[in-house]
């Protein structure tokens, strides 16, 4: 058995590490264009930081490892040009020496991994606009880093770009960071990004939203880069990270199935449109776990489990590729933002049909010092509570519980089985009612309808329609900031002043999270009123309601 | 509906305030013999030890805030003391003014707790013995720490023992820990609670496992703590914590029926041998979610589930408690460990079959900054490889990886299951391949047998039997430190060095954690050697031999 492998990294050294486990027999050539064919790519930000100080950290399993330990022949700095499916061979070419050749395999494995997008404007093409795919790269922006530069224009607010933005501000750069979207992380909520961009720019960060670069002026040191808006913003240099654009010139060449964004087409065995080539990472285009429709997720976990099942099927077994979940994770100093299932907008996009709530637990039990308030927001199926998606921000826990929601994803589990989740308590690392349990009895209570609920979006048609709106917090807490609207009777004198609350129009009560709004929701129901909790509370009408914006 | 609730806390409180949510009009009556039915029990050592600094922290609910807000009905300071089932009646007396009376209820709920032991020797009653269960306890040894104690004897190594340990330590105190098994943890498997016993000597705890107290002496200032070692200690206090005892007093004698291990027995609804009355809490048997036995698990979080569910059934729901797994945590300083589902001991005296495997994965990506080894021990079904039960212990990331095993286990999946989760991944938060997909993997090759392990308690009898042992890491680990009869050939010397090894005869490899093992196991087993590999490699070795022991 010959096997060749197109590209490294996490998907292609994954497979071919199995791959050799599986066979000692045999004969498995990896081509790599740059010049480490395993490599942390996901650490290069950090580097370009300084948080990561050597650079041989990134160096995974060196070139000489793979070719000892696991006898793998790696060609570095080697391109392949061609695959002649017919012949089952493919042309490569030296990027050092030029030489050229040709390599026949039994078996093909594509992971060419995806082309990070340059900004489709003048100037762009220039050394001083840096993109980050590989280790050349973090090496020119860290020599960058190294010379005079103090000024940097981010352009993309996704994971590389909140990341690098993270780490410029470390380095004491100027920062600002261009999105196009109405926020960064488009692929979460608007809503659940409005905490992490308050943080960006309480670390300094210009952050442009609804903004894109228009041009970008290069004058003897400086780089101007101009803003839709009007902006002018002179720098020393500039980071796109504006995505990435599967790499299938190769593939596409060949013949093989492309899906309608780009990826190479496989099958949950990892098998393109011929089967005796694979492919995996980045490249390709998968299957989404939830809606069972086509995606594209350029991440590290699902490549490397990718080659894995490759490498497998190479070898005779049947394992299947599940799919991918989207669960993800970006961290903005002590803030971070994660994600698993889908978001409120693609199932919208979808035609699914969710329900969601918001609350805001804190990360460990609050008479323990320092716990932090965390927002989490659930989406579910109404029809029998099935869990879709959430998103989690804050400080600390984060990765926990979008971990253990990401399980029950993939088990297939509701909401009611949320209410029964026995999670490890001790006062530091959580409290006895979780807040995954809090997340189960809060959406379990709506769908039962013991807890009817009211978004903040859908407040000002409600009130328009008549609807009182109560704050049932304090009138300290009121007197500091309420809902525009709002009538103050605190829970505790709630039951006493039912009298003046007219019968006759719907009621929504709300609080700081919306606990008290639930207790006082119960109370209202229970005394014949058309009552509801606006979820989340006061907390989550702020992120819809942002004071800097 | 006149509901009566014996105890407050985590399940008389839950009861209670769930009840009112589902009814306005039930009039309900909490009698707490405690000066306060809601506070926070599980930080009653951190409060002890200074970490939680204000007293008030630990009240979670004030008795106001139960009588104003939830309209119960909270007797302070009030003893329950006799139940008459015929005339649905209980008798009751103020512990202040002595007075007593008599209540009927419709619905009776029991969350009395459990009454902490007291070793049963002579001196063990006396006000210089401290147990920890309420706040009166816990203000008595808040005093004690305030007055001149500086040297103080913990009775029992369990979680209260391994927490007042760590709060005596960070105060200053001389500690000494008597435990009467062989290790601390008791509910752990003995290996898994060397990292923990290792970390409380590193943290000058003074730790007599397999010894116990068999008096104490009061002499003027001082007491005489004397050990079966023939240790004889000499502190100003003593806390015991050697484990509970349920409260059934009250219900034994109310002729309710009572388990073998004093635990009042329920139904799945919380109901009690009478229909009417209901318990909940460390006072009751509870079912064990992965045998379906009986068991007794006096934690927070179950009691605060089981208050819920007892009063959705009270008003007509059909909510089921679905059992405990024993999920739980325990801190001592930097270090932690978590389990859930059965110990190996326990799977063995349930005569479960059941395979295991060990490793040590870092918390989060190894070339990010910080990375801390944890040590994982899963068990699994041979039959099916469901998840039995987990044990994780080390200095970070270890709740997050057992409340993802939690998790697994509510949802039966097995390691196959493990191979293929999909968990957040940036490289601060965890690992492209998390050390809960590293658990799937090798578990799932020891089932389809890409892996043949030998566990270390199996060495010597496989020595003994004539299999050779081979250490695969470099000639300068194996110089620091080997296991003993072992022969060096680093594996990547391995190929080239097959001549060396004899085929008659079983080998077995190990590395430092099982992963170059792993790969001379596969090396081996394809040139026709019958090869296992040792799981968990010299790390898992170590544990069974450690050092200091």
């Amino acid at each position: 058995m010959k096997i060749v492998v197109v590209g490294g990294v996490a998907g292609g050294a994954s497979f071919a590490a199995r791959a050799r486990r599986l066979s000692e027999t045999a004969e498995i050539v990896i081509f790599e264009r740059g010049v480490a064919p395993s490599f942390a790519n996901c650490g290069l930000p950090y580097y370009v930081g300084g948080e990561i100080q050597t650079r041989s950290k990134l160096l995974v399993t060196s070139v000489e490892q793979l070719r000892v330990r696991h006898k793998l022949d790696v060609r570095p700095r080697t391109e392949v040009t061609a695959i002649d499916r017919e012949r089952k061979v493919v042309s490569f070419r030296s990027l050092e020496s030029g030489q050229t050749g040709e390599m026949s395999y039994d078996k093909l494995v594509l992971s060419p991994g995806a082309q990070p997008r340059l900004p489709p404007v003048a100037g762009a093409q220039s050394d001083r606009v840096h993109t980050i795919r590989d280790l050349t790269d973090a090496d020119r922006l860290w020599q960058a880093v190294q010379d005079n530069a103090r000024r940097v224009v981010i352009i993309g607010g996704g994971f590389i770009g909140v990341e690098m933005a993270e780490n410029f501000r470390r380095r004491g750069f100027y920062v600002a960071l261009i999105e196009r979207s109405p926020h960064v992380m488009a692929m979460c909520d608007q809503e659940m990004t409005v905490p992490l961009q308050q943080a960006m720019v309480e670390h300094g960060v210009d952050l442009y939203v609804n903004d894109e670069v228009t041009n970008i002026d290069h004058r003897n040191d400086v780089v101007d880069v101009n803003l839709g808006s009007g902006v002018r913003l002179v720098v020393d240099l500039v980071v796109a990270a504006i995505g990435v654009d599967p790499e299938n010139d190769l593939a596409k060449a060949a013949g093989l199935d492309i899906g309608p964004r780009g990826g190479i087409v496989v099958n949950e065995h990892q098998q393109t449109s011929d089967a005796d080539i694979y492919a995996v990472g980045d490249a390709i285009e998968t299957i989404d776990f939830i809606t069972g429709g086509r995606t594209q997720v350029p991440l590290g976990g699902p490549a490397n489990r990718q080659g894995r099942i490759a490498a497998d099927h190479v070898f005779g077994r049947t394992t299947k590729f599940r799919g991918v979940q989207g669960t993800a994770i970006v961290g903005f100093f002590e803030h971070s933002a994660g994600m698993t299932g889908m978001s409120e907008k693609r199932l919208k996009l979808s035609g699914i049909d969710y329900r969601k709530i918001y609350l805001h637990p804190a990360h460990h039990a609050g008479y323990f010092p320092g716990a932090e308030q965390m927002t989490i927001k659930l989406l579910f199926a109404p029809a029998d509570g099935k869990i879709l998606g959430a998103q989690i921000v804050g400080k600390k826990g984060v990765d926990k519980r979008i971990d253990v929601l990401s399980m029950a994803i993939q088990a297939g589990m509701t909401v009611y089985d949320l209410e029964e989740v026995e999670l490890a308590y001790a006062p530091q690392f959580g409290s006895a009612k979780d807040p995954i349990n809090m997340a189960g009895f809060i959406a379990a209570g709506v769908l039962r309808n013991d807890q009817p609920i009211i978004q903040s979006a859908d407040l000002p048609a409600m009130l328009e329609a008549g609807a009182k709106l109560i704050d049932v917090r304090t009138p300290k807490e009121f007197a500091s900031g309420h809902i525009p609207g709002a009538v103050n009777i605190p829970v505790d004198d709630l039951r006493n002043r039912l009298g003046e609350i007219p019968q006759s129009t719907s009621i929504i009560s709300y609080c700081k999270v919306g606990q008290r709004g639930y207790l006082a929701t119960r109370i209202l129901l229970q005394n014949g009123y058309d009552a509801r909790n606006l979820s989340g509370g006061f907390t989550t009408w702020q992120l819809l309601h942002p004071r800097s914006e």
